[in-house]
């Protein structure tokens, strides 16, 4: 049995939200672990076995451990063809899934963790301040790219890969809800804002959440 | 026939990499277009209606265009299998060297980013130089980790997946090229140290580095 390792608030809510969607579709249990950031859960050693990076999400699979939210996501995918979660059979279309997937990762969840994490790249308070004060601009900036290039607002292809629900939009609406906390006036983007109640309305999503 | 957006110095080093392995196993042509950061042609609109985000690298294809780096090598390693570029058959596998890629792009590329491209998430000069000046440590500290990890230093496991040479060979090979502009020691690691010399008896690489 598949084994997420989750810590609410974060971005692993994608993966958990994904192990549901796949529930729903064939049935299949999976085991939630709780990584309490507030009891700095990440940084323990028992954690620190599992991934030594002291991030989440973290998959415990029958082959070993699994991590980084887009890797984890294709494996979901394509461990399970019959949730139809990515363009398996199309290898551009596939590309252009990842291509989204690390954009999330490497530009949009890094912009965000100057909010909190600033410590990692400075150790001034001043500089720590600074890009604090940063981000709501970045996070817009960001926002208003990902409404223009890749939600294209029309009821016939509602989601991030147009017609068909995939991976990303369970990773885009994980990032979304941190807008208002970053200070972005979400009301402001349209597109963005029909995906997430979207999303909600999923009864796989419900579910992750009230976890 | 495919296009690259290439800048020398940058991650796109890690695409022409592999494209030169792939017409190395096969033949198969393509086109590399310099885009020049001293010229700032990343910022100029005929740059942006290829990749609005204003990086490289950009891969045009008869499909369209892809960007980020794990995306691309993904969709080449899938695109030319007779190249035997990355494990497509064990799904595992894949979302480790996924996994590992996506590590590169989200947190060591970002860690060294943080050297020149500060303005992305701070605007005092105080915040750009407490930056820059901690980039030495959390480069060493993550390839200490690169090496513990994941380079197994035994000559019959030189490359990232092991026994076999795959796209993250070429990404992580990119990456360790910016350490001594980072400020690390690059001598205090063998392992690293050992798979950068490996790649560079590689003809592939060896053309890459020459374009």
């Amino acid at each position: 049995m598949l084994s997420l390792f989750h810590a609410p608030g974060t971005c692993s809510l994608a993966s958990c939200i994904t192990l549901e969607e796949i529930r729903e579709e064939n049935g299949a249990e999976f085991e939630v672990n709780k990584v309490s950031f507030a009891n700095g859960d990440q940084h323990k050693p028992e954690y620190l076995r599992i991934n030594p990076k002291g991030r989440v999400p973290a998959l415990l699979t029958e082959e070993g451990i699994l991590t980084e939210t887009p890797a984890i996501l294709l494996y979901l995918a394509q461990r399970y063809p019959e949730a139809s979660l990515a363009p398996l059979d199309d290898i551009f279309a596939l590309a252009q899934l990842q291509s989204f997937n690390n954009f999330l990762c490497s530009t949009v969840h890094v912009a965000h963790a100057h909010r909190f994490r600033g410590s990692r790249w400075a150790n001034e308070q001043s500089s720590l301040d600074d890009m604090n004060a940063k981000v709501p601009e970045n996070m817009t900036a960001l926002f208003i790219q990902i409404e223009e290039t890749y939600l294209s607002g029309s009821e016939d292809n509602p989601w991030v890969m147009g017609a068909n629900y995939t991976v990303s939009d369970a990773y885009l609406y994980t990032i979304a809800r941190w807008l208002e906390g970053d200070g972005v006036d979400v009301a402001a983007l349209p597109r963005v804002n029909a995906h997430i109640k979207r999303m909600e309305n999923r009864p796989a999503v419900q579910r992750a959440i009230a976890r």
